[in-house]
C-alpha cells in the first residue's frame, strides 16, 4: 500500500520539544518528541501496560514517562523504571523508529529494520544542499490520500483554475503536452535516478501573478511587462518535490536580473485517505531578505489552502470502487501524473516482491 | 427503493441561480444550477477527469465549469471544452437529468430515460393551477425516511400534542377513524387516480389555534365563538400532498366570510434516511395581502419544525430490523396512513414489475 | 457481557422529575421519571406505536405520555389511554424495568424478571447505612468501558502521576504489592463476600496533598508534619466501590484527633465503551459542616476529571484485538485489579450458565 522503505518526514525539526507531538503516519500512532540531550524520538504511542498514549505523559531527560503509572521509556523504546518496584517487566517495550534530521526536517524510518543503515534520504535531498535554504516553513494537514497531492502537484494546468491570484494564468496551460496552438512550448520531462525532472522555458511571456509581482517588488512597480519564465521542478518517489521557478526580464541585459525562488514539498502519508504536508521555501535574489522569503511562503501557502479545498472534496467524491483513485476520463496535461504514478507503482511492486505474502512458498 | 418514474421536486425554482447547489436526490449527488439563458439544469455532481464534484465550480454561460482543471459541460452533461487541448476525450460526459419548471418548483425526472416525455407533473399539479398561489414557500431538511413524512402527514391526531399552539386541538379527534363518543364525524376518504382524497367537516367547534387566530384576524378580536371547520386534504402518490383548512361562523349569515387556505407539501428522499420538504402556501380571503399569506406561512412552518424534532427522534429510535419502519402496534388514527403506505407500495411493486434483478429471466 | 441480576444505579435519585430523563444502560434506551405521588419508573424509550421516544412526551401524573399522538403509559409500561378511541390496542406496552430508591440513589434491575425481589442492593449498600452520607454527590459520564474504571480504582498508584494535586503522591506506591525498599508496608486484601476488602496502614509519612490539606484546615496551617495514613476501600462486583481514607497525627496524644472521608463510586455501564459514574461523598470528623464535605467533593471531583481524561485516551488506543482490554505487560501494582477482573469473571460465567445460549440442549 505505502512504500515504507523510505525515509519520510515525520514533523518539521522544530515540531519536536520537550512536549510529546502525537501523530499518525502510515497509519500507525507515534509520539515525536525530542530528549533533553537534543535526540529526536519516535515511539509507537502506547504504553504497553495500560495502553495509554504515551504522548500523553512528558518527557523527563532521555526518558518519556507514561501519564498513568510513571513507567520510563528510553529513545530506544525500552522500559527503564516502573516506580515502586525493582525489576523491568519481560517484554516491556514499544516500537521505536529511526529518526534523521537533516535541513530542518525530522525524518523516519518505517520500513525493515536495518535497511536504514544503507538508505541515504531521498534525492531530493541534494537539492536542499544546493539551495539557500533559510528557516522558514510550513505544515498542513490534507484529508486525501497522498497520490491525490501527487497528481496535484505534477498537473500544473489546475493552477489557471485554482490559483489565478498567486501561481497560475493561462501561461501555464503548456504543461498540457499537445497545447493548441501546437507551438506553445511544452514541458520537457527526463527520467533520473528515483524520480523524474521537468522543464519549462516560455520567452515573452506574462506569468502568473505571484512571479509577476515578485519582479515588481524587486525591480518597481511596473517593471515587468512581458517576462521569461522558466520552471524546473522535480519529483522523487513516492512523493517529494522540489519546485523552482525564476523569471526575468524578456530580451534585456540592462541590469534587471531575473529572480528565482525554490519550494520543497514533502509528503507523508497518514493513512490511506489522510496526508501530511510539509513545506520550505528559499529565493536566490535577496537571500539574506527573510521579508522576501516570507513573500513566497505567503503566496504559496495560500495556493496550498486552496489546493486543501479541491483535494479534500475529491477524496469525498471518489467512489469505493475506484481502486487507485485513478481516474475515468484522462486530459493531456496528465501525462506527467502518469509518469509519476508509475514510478510510485514500481517502487510499490518492488517493495511487494520483496515481502511475499505469509504463506506464500 | 424509491419509487423513480415520477417528477420529483429537486428544488425551488428560486434556489436555482449562477451558483451552484449540491444536493442529494434519491441517494445521488447531483449539482443543480440555472444557465444565463435561464434554463435549469442538474448533473452528477462529479467531474468525470478527477472527480471533483462540479458544484465547485462555476457557471460560464451555458455552461459549469469544473473548478480544478476548467474543463465545460453542456445542460445535457457533455464536455465542450478541454483548456490547452483542441478535442474532447471520448466519454467525457456526466449524467445529466431532465428538469421541468412548474409553479415555482423545478422539478426532476430521476426514473427510466425517455419515460419521462409522456409522464406528465404529478396529479397534485392541479392544484396549483386552481389556487390563486403566490411566491411563498419555504424547504426544511428533516433526517427521516419519506414514508415516515407520509405517516406524519396522513395522521391529523398528533396535531393535538405535536402543534397545539397553531394546528392542533381536541378538534381534530376526529380524524381517529372511529372516535368515541360514536358520533364525533370522521375523515371521508376517496381513492382517486394516483392518490386518495380526503373530506372532514366539523359544525360548531372549536377549531386549533391558527384556525381561529385567522378568523380573528380578519372579523375582528373575539368574532369567534364556534365555526364550522372543514378540511380537505389530498395524498398524491408517492410523496405529495395538498392540504385546504377552511372555517366559517356556524350557523351565521351575517357577512362573516369564511377564509380558507391551502399548502402544498412536496417530499423528495434525499436518501433512505432523510428528506428534502418543499412548502407553497396561498390563501382565498386576501389574495393580495402578502401580510395574510405570510401569516400562514408562519404558522406552518413553526408546525413543520415541530415535525422535524419528532420526525428525527423517530427515525433514530427505529431499531435496524424494522424493515419499511411500520410500527408494531396500531391505532385507530392510523388507518389513512395505512391507505396512503398501501399505495406506495403499489407504486413501488409496479416498478420493480417493470425491471427485473439482472440475471433474472 | 454484562452481569445482569444486580441492581445498579439509574441515577441520582435527585436526577428523576417530571422531566423524563432519556438514559442508555446496559445498551438499552431508557426513560426515567418521577410520578406525581413520587414513584421513580424506568421505561424503555420507545412508544410501541410510532417508536418515538417517551423521553420526548411529558409525565401527567402517575402517567408518561407520548409526544407524538398523547398515547399514556403507566409505571407498569402497560398504555392506559390511547386519545380519540375507547380500546387500548393489544401488545401495546413497553418493558418497565423495576426500580428502588435507597440513600439517595436510584437503583434499576435489568436482569431476570423476579429475581429483583430476593436480590438486595450490592453489598456496598452496607457502608451506606453505617456512614453519615449527606446529600452531596455527583455524576459523570466516561467514554470507556467499566472494567477500565475498575482497574482505575484497583490501582492507586496512578494517582501519584494522575492526580499529584490532590489524591496522590510517593506514599501510595505502597500498593504496588511488592515495593522497594521492602520494608514499605503493603496493603492487605481480604474476600468477602461477593467482593473484597484491602487496607493499607502508613505510619508516619506525607500523605497525598487532599489528606494533608485537610488536617490543615482543621488544626491550623502547618499541624501536619507527618501523619499516619489509613486507608480502606472496598469493591463489591460488578462495579460498587467505597473508598475511606484517614490521617492523624503520628504518635501524638494532644488531641489533634484524625480526620477521615468515605467516598462511593458506583459505576453503570451504559454500553461495551461508555460508563456512567455515580458518586457520593461525607466525612466523619465535622458530620455537620457542609463546607467540609463540600472540600472532598471538590477534590475527588478534580481527581476523577483527570482520571476520565486518562481512561478516555485509554479506550480509544485500545485496538480491536484486545478481547477483554487485558494489557499485555503487568506491574506488580496490578495485583488488585487482577483480583477485581477475576471476580467479574466468576460473576459473568455463573450468569452466563444460567442462560445457555439459544439453541443448546
Amino acid at each position: 500500500m505505502f512504500p515504507r522503505n523510505v525515509w519520510y518526514v515525520a514533523a518539521l525539526a522544530r515540531e519536536l520539544c520537550a512536549t510529546p507531538l502525537a501523530r499518525r503516519i502510515l497509519g500507525e500512532r507515534l509520539v515525536l518528541f525530542r530528549t533533553a540531550s537534543g535526540k529526536a524520538v519516535a515511539l509507537a504511542d502506547r504504553c504497553p501496560h495500560r495502553q495509554l498514549p504515551l504522548a500523553r505523559g512528558r518527557v523527563l531527560g532521555e526518558h518519556i514517562q507514561c501519564g498513568y503509572h510513571g513507567a520510563q521509556f528510553n529513545a530506544d523504546g525500552n522500559c527503564v523504571l516502573v516506580p515502586g518496584q525493582g525489576e523491568i517487566p519481560d517484554h516491556c517495550t514499544v516500537r521505536s523508529y529511526p529518526m534523521r534530521e537533516s535541513q530542518g526536517f525530522a525524518w523516519i524510518w518505517m520500513g525493515d529494520a536495518g535497511r536504514e543503515l544503507d538508505t541515504g534520504i531521498t534525492g531530493i535531498g541534494s537539492f536542499l544542499e544546493r539551495g539557500r535554504w533559510g528557516t522558514l516553513d510550513s505544515y498542513i494537514h490534507i484529508a486525501c490520500n497522498y497520490e491525490l497531492i501527487n497528481d496535484n502537484l505534477a498537473d500544473i494546468t489546475h493552477t489557471e483554475f485554482v490559483h489565478p491570484t498567486t501561481l497560475g494564468n493561462e501561461s501555464m496551460r503548456a504543461a498540457r503536452g499537445s497545447a493548441e496552438p501546437a507551438d506553445v512550448p511544452q514541458f520537457e520531462a527526463s527520467l533520473v535516478a528515483g524520480g523524474m525532472d521537468f522543464h519549462l522555458s516560455l520567452t515573452g511571456t506574462r506569468p502568473a501573478p505571484s512571479f509577476v509581482n515578485a519582479f515588481n517588488r524587486v525591480h518597481g512597480a511596473g517593471a515587468a511587462d512581458t517576462l521569461d519564465f522558466r520552471l524546473d521542478f522535480s519529483f522523487r518517489a513516492p512523493s517529494f518535490w522540489v519546485f523552482s521557478p525564476a523569471v526575468r526580464a524578456s530580451g534585456t541585459t540592462d541590469g534587471r536580473e531575473g529572480i528565482g525562488s525554490s519550494g520543497l514539498i514533502l509528503i507523508t502519508p497518514e493513512d490511506t485517505s489522510t496526508s501530511h504536508y510539509f513545506h520550505k521555501i528559499c529565493q536566490d535574489y535577496a537571500p539574506d531578505s527573510e521579508a522576501e522569503t516570507r513573500y513566497w511562503l505567503d503566496e504559496t501557502c495560500r495556493a496550498f489552502d486552496e489546493d486543501k479545498v479541491v483535494l479534500e472534496a475529491q477524496q469525498l467524491n471518489l467512489k469505493p470502487d475506484d481502486g487507485d483513485a485513478r481516474s475515468r476520463v484522462s486530459f493531456r496535461g496528465d501525462w506527467m501524473g502518469f509518469q509519476v504514478r508509475k514510478l510510485v507503482r514500481a517502487m510499490q511492486a518492488a517493495e511487494a516482491a520483496e515481502h511475499p505474502p505469509t504463506g506464500a512458498p
